[in-house]
């Protein structure tokens, strides 16, 4: 089945917003087997709605219309779309009485305009918002289909993965499964080197995603029912993990990975601290991304100076000058002090040169060390980061938290077998 | 004139990424006075890429097509543009001398497809690329025009500031100039109401961008020459300075709300510090963002736990059984305790209930706390923020960074002006 994506909002032919919709509902599609050839953006237009309207449905089986469904007058996604397919539009009373209790549970008055948001194209599957008053639709004509989504990601997405989605996989006939095996500590260019073999698949397939310090393999298998899909799935992720081992963080597509760092540290009882130069803050961000760390990350630090770095850490004097800032050295001393602070089992630093100064032929712009103590074990990594500052400090951040995994896991695994 | 943008790239359909360069490009053509109705993605096809095109072609002046430059069989943007202008391609002997020279400064072996990348349209005007190996290309035939830039944001924007801003100028025969009005501490409906009147000027034009935490209001005049546009933008500019007075933080295109604080600091020689709860980290990670603000930012600390409020910033124990750890006063102990701890003028403290647990009815999910300390003046605020616990904490930390400039700016209206 071939689909295709329309947005629709003057706010995205104008850049005033990103359209992060198309991203998620294009990998979405992806990994439930359709195909999807054009994206198209349109602004709020009648005419050149109904005209990309058109043009879609002469090359595609379903479009995915995503914007437009809002009280005021320029929203026309709906009534344009009835217009295709040449149907009615009436009042759908199940939906006007959700969209009155919304206003009603907030307090707030319910303007007219909102009453057109409970209209509806004749015969059309009107498809419940629990994040807003726009509902979404499905349209039916002649084979061709029209799924209508509001257009803010909080109710285009929950829409989408409750209603639209297994919709979807009905419809295809076949059920579409996948999973993806979640690989930190490796680049892009050298987990594909690996995989060749099992890229040239074609039921399950293997697909690599790349996102900032880790590598998402997503392995999507096509069966008359979920049992079997499964069974398809299963071998492949086996080979990945022998390939991948440790290296492989989750096979769960909610798990991130400060996700896993973060259950790592509360299943084996690690508090845990952080001691922060070049990211300045944002490794300990990224971990209180996670709700419920509060269990083992009582507090981190934020060193940037030299003083700061003795002050709070004890980093020794001579080791600032003979070493610098940004070194192994200094990385050890920090993660040492931070444990002792922070009375945590589990300390990592981060010293670097971020940039755009302070690069030298010795110690270029990208040059990061950190350290990670586990109940006194220390490791210390030199790492070269590419890319503009913003950029190293991401980097740095995914490193840190693949660093602290890796020193978890050795530490336990020392433990377990003996020195 | 009228533009449109089509994005080549399978990654982009697959959702394997997200479409900024769409915004980037959108955004800076809107500000260059250019008419865009459609955005259109397309896979690496060569068919279907071609009748993207001329399908483009047929209802604008000018296409912009990003992407598909690269050394690969895959990447055809060139060669299919080339084809529906009917240009032969010819090996660009200046772009092949800098390819050559990129590779032997990073002392990589250049591969035989890279030559590929040197090969221009007849009559095209290359655009060298500081960033990356494949040139930009200008193509016109019969009053048409492409310009093809390479996919990767970090090569496709510089150089669309560098070289292609400058030739749709030109192109234009009138100049297009902007200012971009920046506000902070204030909601986008808020500013809306506001500028009504504003909104319908027609030369210079005002639109609102509304960013996390701020507004951004874009003036934008169309003229004969740059001093006639700046002419006309200056008493717009100057009515809105009187309308939000020192809500403004900048009128400059570069300048960050986190660059403006840094900026205020510097200028009064004033240190800082952070301490934070909720936010953990991502206030004062925003202000490393700026480069250079290490000589006023020393040290930092993230107080996720009741103890580490306790030991690291001395609040008492009284306070926080009475009062809660999230409450004014905390947040007003936090301050003053981490100002003397890190020896900085400056201190800002956030504590706050991120979600998605740990609410209550009395202190629902989103209540935030902060308390700015200006050489030993206190002021604290409470916040209510939406959202999930991502935007609740990304809500606190522009809250914080405009509470800091609110504070530093008073204390100095108070010492010049007496109390």
């Amino acid at each position: 089945m071939v689909v295709e994506l329309i947005s629709v909002g003057t706010e995205l032919l104008l850049g005033n917003i990103v359209n992060t919709n198309a991203a998620f509902l294009a990998e979405r599609c992806a990994a439930l087997g359709l195909s999807c050839y054009y994206q198209t953006v349109v602004g709020d237009n009648p005419g050149r709605l109904l005209e990309t309207i058109r043009t879609g449905l002469s090359r595609a089986d379903l479009l995915i219309l995503t914007g437009g469904l809002g009280p005021t007058g320029d929203d026309l996604t709906k009534e344009t779309a009835a217009q295709a397919f040449d149907l009615p539009l009436h009042m759908d009373e199940h939906s006007l009485e959700r969209i009155e209790a919304y206003f009603r549970e907030r307090r707030i008055a319910m303007t007219e305009n909102n009453r057109k948001q409970a209209m509806a194209p004749e015969g059309a599957i009107v498809v419940d918002n629990d994040n807003g008053t726009a509902p979404g639709l499905i349209l039916e004509k002649d084979g061709k289909r029209m799924i209508l989504l509001p257009g803010p990601p909080n109710e285009c997405r929950p829409m989408f993965e409750k209603s639209i989605a297994p919709y979807l996989r009905e419809l295809s006939g076949t059920v579409i499964f996948s999973r993806t095996v979640k690989i930190c500590g490796q680049g892009e260019s050298g987990v594909e080197s690996r995989i060749k073999d099992l890229e040239q698949l074609e039921n399950p397939t293997v697909a690599p995603y790349a996102k900032s310090g880790e590598v998402h393999l997503r392995v999507t298998a096509r069966a008359a029912d979920e049992k079997e899909a499964k069974k398809l799935i299963k071998p492949v992720v086996k080979e990945l993990k022998n390939r991948f081992g440790s290296d492989i963080y989750t096979t769960q597509e909610d798990v991130t990975l400060e996700g896993s760092v973060a259950e790592l540290l509360l299943a084996n009882g690690l508090s845990v601290s952080t001691i922060e130069s070049c990211t300045g803050g944002l490794l300990a961000g990224r971990l209180v991304n996670v709700p419920g760390v509060s269990e083992v990350f009582k507090s981190g630090y934020i060193t940037y100076s030299n003083k700061a770095k003795r002050r709070i850490a004890g980093v020794k004097k001579s080791t600032l000058e003979k070493y610098g800032a940004v070194s192994g050295q200094t990385a050890c001393e920090m993660a040492k002090g931070c444990a002792q602070q922070a009375k945590a089992d589990v300390a990592i630093s981060v010293t670097g040169i971020a940039g755009p100064d302070g690069g030298s032929a010795e110690k270029p712009v990208g040059l990061v060390y950190m350290a990670c103590s586990v109940c006194g074990t220390v490791q210390v990594k030199e790492f070269r980061f590419q890319g503009n500052r913003a950029k190293i400090r991401e980097s740095a951040v995914s490193a840190a938290l693949t660093l602290m995994r890796q020193c978890i896991l050795a530490y336990y695994s020392e433990k377990t077998f003996g020195k």
